[in-house]
């Protein structure tokens, strides 16, 4: 017998006018459709239909869909639809909003974020610069007047150029193929005199590499950029190496959200036939290829003279980035391909930088303790410093470091995405109409949001910095109990026919999207999770080390979400310990800074290197108290309360 | 005023079956508008209507033809025109015979030629061994056992590898990322064991670069590949680099041809907008790749496991194969780029072996003598004997060496493409029918041809040395007299109506394309000037020196021109000096035979170094002599015929 599959045209139409036409077989979902023409619709949950980030509208055709949580048969009659759950019967069109899109696709190009996020960068800046930990990175511009060749001295202009550069420099010296096809117009162009950018390598002594040429009136830039390349977003600083100053800043969603919103579920699709390619791709051609030449178009740079490149990950995204096979990582024992990298090149990446760039990637020690988290531990500075220190780091994956210039201790939690928007069906990126953060009435229940972006901007979506103050809250009004239910009643407060309560945070004619922004229970129960994997995971760590919780004299609390959280809301909820507000110090995306360390200076690459080595890993899930403490930390703040009653 | 050019599709029906459409504006050539759909159309003259390769037959439509000494009348009215001087004015369709791409597409792959060429490539194994020039190349293979990773010991693979090749091999490591990209199914497939290919690098000392795996229970060949870059034609030969042993062998023409002839046709073209990518592009992806691929499929190799290249060939070929600009070869005061290029990678270049294989380019030592004759010099070992020996290349340009292991000199004359088979309207490559040998019989004037190629195959043109035994045999039989002009009647003797005299080598029912294969009274003219070229060049470099011709004790004859030639017509056309045939020696092609030294031994290339930096640069055009003797050299066998009246 032979099967016959029946394959229609779904046509996707996207908010702002594009049209794309997928061929799709009967029975695949909206969102197998899209991926076949590379239409990345949000799905953070993999599709499972839990987040409700896919939602499209079906203008004409037929659909076999579903009402959800996430779609009232008012919106399912008017057409709206999961695209996740909802499967391919015939020929249909579908309009996909740009909410479904904005997780991947809103790239933007910032300046540096907040007054906050500078504060602490030109911090950052600082103690490197006290640590000397600036510009060794030998790379240096000589200023070459060579003799112009004649009849009788018709050397070659590679030979000649050696010369001169030997003359000052020592040594022996090669030529970057890239720098040498520019070199004879070069010289002629200037009358053989021009400026040569040198790199000094490493090994061996007395070795360097010629890598570009700039007119000799021209002040030149060396631009170099440092990566922290996350499972949700991946943020860029392009940066003018010789003065440490930024030149353009930009953050995107990770393409490779498309299979997955969390590591595991990536690893499994690059196991797949292609998939080791898809996820490469996903993050170097849809994110961080796009986002380098926004930055340099913006600074008026060429990528191509990009000459140095920083980045931290954790180590699932550097096997992505390198397209190395990371399924070995989820399985036992848990071995990555690489702890580190020695130095790369650009070309052996193809992220359309310099091709004898130096690349530098933050090593990693272990499968669930990667560079973002050396690089992390290097910029808190925390190894340096006598008290015991903590250092919070809240992306996809919770990562924690605990010690000081005596020892590191690491551990990971999966929190989840909920901290940068995932996992919550109004959560977002922290980008622009993203809510950062609230306060609400006590007695009205009325929210007052603070939104990022430009004046007037209206909100789309809470970033992770806005749910903690939501969230923290609603429970200081008794607007949500202990478990995260609602448990009052009010014009704010709605439930559907399923009984699920949820919070207005903004009506629909005020938002961007048209549509209310809700904080449904579900959500709330998913925060409370992903908070109560961060503390349970810090308790456990201080009491394996048979250590209070009042030994840590400082918390570094990290991640991009937002304009840094509101530290006495999140100890508040119990997701932080109760120390006092002084002993917590935001150090925004401690990867980013890490890299931008490690881009800016060899010596504090090697540092990074060292920190890795000196940190022991703990791994949680084999400690026999930590599901006990995850359970007790699972409510607000704490199933022990007094953990949360000090004199605070 | 606003121009309108009128657009018409000529359709190009190639022999074979192939169709391909140009959209071609009105008053191009046929030539022009094959180019547009990349379809290379011979035109060794540069499209001058003067080398005739180019004919092609109208089918349909219109064209604005003429005759000329390549189409007969009758031809014409068959519909035969020549790409190159026929213009456009409507739409048509022609056809294509395979005579006309055959410079170019005829690819071949073969054994190690002839038994004489077999015989000269193991006399330079042999000599190459003697002088401990072997397999110096850095690369081993070591067998590895290493310890499985367990939840106690979670090491990286990457560290577990360099762990146990530094206990090995001593020193620093990194590795390919190309390696590293296969590393982690590699260990798991084999159960931790595998054999792994290294190369210790030249400097610093004590460090090496993993480059590739095998299972433990194969046999691995570790492959390199020469390259000769020849004007007209690329050789390569596949190797064995742990045995030394050729795995294949091919050749096929330079796909630049279809810019020009000779370097400075296509030096101008360079020049122009896109014109070095084109021209870089008409030998990398048109002959060197596909030679590549080809050969490594006929070995049963992976091209990206070959791990080792060594090229030679004239200054412009190795600039455009680099893709670096070439004009400022021709314009005063005539510097290269570059002589030397140092270590290159695969990836640099782009022929689609290992990324990190060690390139090395035989350096050049002026825009006119280039790696060719410096990979030529070495092999032909002259540096390395007292004997006053000469080399002459015969390549698109003849290039010459004259010296010992005191001194050697060297210059280049513009000998033209004849030696290949270009400039003579029936030459052709040294490949499958081509006539490499003949006899004429002094009464019947009837010729006994030699062909290349297997039992049965019918002529299709003469190469190189068929071309200098046709023209020996043509002068001692008195049929051309001492101008090259036909001087008696037969009827392998015919003119055409403008009174130009030929000699029919084969009618066209014996040949392949069923034309009469005939060398012309203007082919012959340009092989004495070809020859005289040679002649000139020798007897000016002799005279500068205070030498007599007779103080040459041994000559090199090399180049890639059929079985070796008959070096006693050689003499006696004048083309090389009045010396004993014993001190004549067939090299083959001794630039190729320089890059597989350079190839198979590191020290090799840097000698064939220091034989560049060695020899002294003669440029023939500046020497007040040079025209005389060129002028008086331009006959059967020379003005001064006592120069070839001794004893012998």
């Amino acid at each position: 017998m032979v099967m016959e599959t029946k394959t229609y045209s779904i046509t996707f139409n996207l908010e702002g006018g594009k049209n794309l036409t997928a061929l799709a077989e009967a029975g695949e979902s909206l969102l197998e459709a899209a991926k076949k023409v590379n239409l990345a619709i949000d799905a953070p949950c993999s599709g499972n239909g839990t987040c409700g980030k896919c939602r499209v509208k079906l203008l004409s055709g037929d659909v076999e869909g579903k009402e959800s949580r996430h779609i009232s048969p008012t919106e399912y009659a008017e057409g709206c639809r999961l695209a996740c759950s909802t499967k391919v019967v015939g020929t249909a069109t579908v309009f996909v909003p740009a909410a479904a899109l904005a997780y991947q696709n809103r790239m933007k190009v910032t300046d540096l974020g907040t007054s906050r996020e500078r504060e602490v960068f030109t911090g950052l800046q600082a103690e490197l610069r006290n640590l000397d930990l600036f510009g060794d990175i030998g790379l240096e511009l000589i200023t070459l007047n060579l003799q112009a060749p004649n009849l009788d001295d018709p050397m070659a202009d590679r030979e000649r150029l050696f010369q001169a550069v030997t003359d000052q420099f020592g040594g022996d010296g090669s030529i970057s193929v890239y720098a040498l096809r520019k070199l004879p117009q070069v010289l002629r162009e200037s009358g053989f005199s021009c400026i040569c950018l040198v790199r000094k390598e490493q090994k061996p002594d007395q070795h360097y590499t010629i890598l570009d040429f700039f007119p000799v009136d021209e002040v030149p830039v060396i631009p170099g950029i440092a990566i922290d390349i996350g499972t949700t977003s991946v943020s860029i600083l392009l940066v003018n190496l010789q003065t440490g100053e930024p030149l353009a800043v930009g953050n995107g969603g990770n393409g490779q959200i498309r299979y997955g919103a969390d590591v595991i579920n990536r690893i499994i699709e690059s196991a797949k036939p292609g998939g080791l390619d898809r996820l490469h791709r996903g993050v170097i051609d849809e994110c961080i290829q796009p986002l380098i030449r926004e930055l340099c178009q913006q600074a008026g740079i060429e990528p191509d003279r990009v000459y140095r490149v920083g980045v931290a990950g954790n180590t699932t995204m550097t096997h992505f980035f390198l397209k190395i096979p990371a399924e070995y990582l989820r399985l036992e024992p848990y071995v990555p391909a690489f702890f580190e990298t020695g130095h790369l090149r650009g070309a052996d990446i193809g992220i359309g930088v310099h091709p004898d760039a130096e690349v530098t990637i933050a090593p990693s020690i272990g499968s669930y303790v990667g560079g973002d988290i050396t690089a992390g531990a290097f910029s808190s500075m925390i190894f340096k410093k006598e008290a015991l220190s903590l250092l919070v780091d809240l992306g996809t994956n919770g990562e924690l470091v605990f010690g000081n210039s005596e020892f590191l201790m690491s551990c990971a939690c999966s929190a989840g995405p909920a901290f940068e928007g995932g996992d919550i069906s109004c959560g977002m990126r922290a980008t622009d109409g993203a809510i950062e953060a609230c306060k609400v009435d006590e007695t009205t229940m009325e929210p007052i949001l603070t939104i990022i972006g430009p004046e007037g901007q209206k909100p789309a979506g809470l970033c992770g910095s806005g749910l903690i103050d939501m969230i923290g809250e609603l429970f200081r009004c008794g607007i949500i109990n202990a478990k995260g239910k609602l448990s009052r009643e009010g014009k704010r407060v709605q439930r559907d026919e399923w009984g699920l309560g949820s919070y207005i945070v903004a009506y629909a004619a005020e938002t961007e999207q048209g549509r209310d922004i809700a904080l449904t229970e579900t959500d709330i129960d998913s925060f409370i999770r992903a908070k109560g994997a961060i503390f349970s995971a810090i308790r456990t760590m201080l009491t394996m080390m048979d250590m209070p919780m009042d030994a840590i004299e400082h918390v570094y609390v990290a991640g991009g979400i937002g304009s840094g959280i509101n530290i006495k809301q999140a100890v508040g909820i119990g997701m932080f310990p109760n120390l006092s507000l002084e002993q917590y110090h935001y150090i925004g995306n401690s990867s980013l800074s890490g890299a931008y360390a490690m881009l800016t200076s060899r010596k504090a690459a090697d540092m990074v290197t060292e920190v890795g080595k000196s940190m022991t890993y703990l791994e949680l899930s084999s400690h026999p108290s930590y599901m006990d403490e995850f359970v007790a930390a699972c409510f607000l703040p704490h199933t022990d309360a007094t953990l949360f009653t000090s004199d605070e």
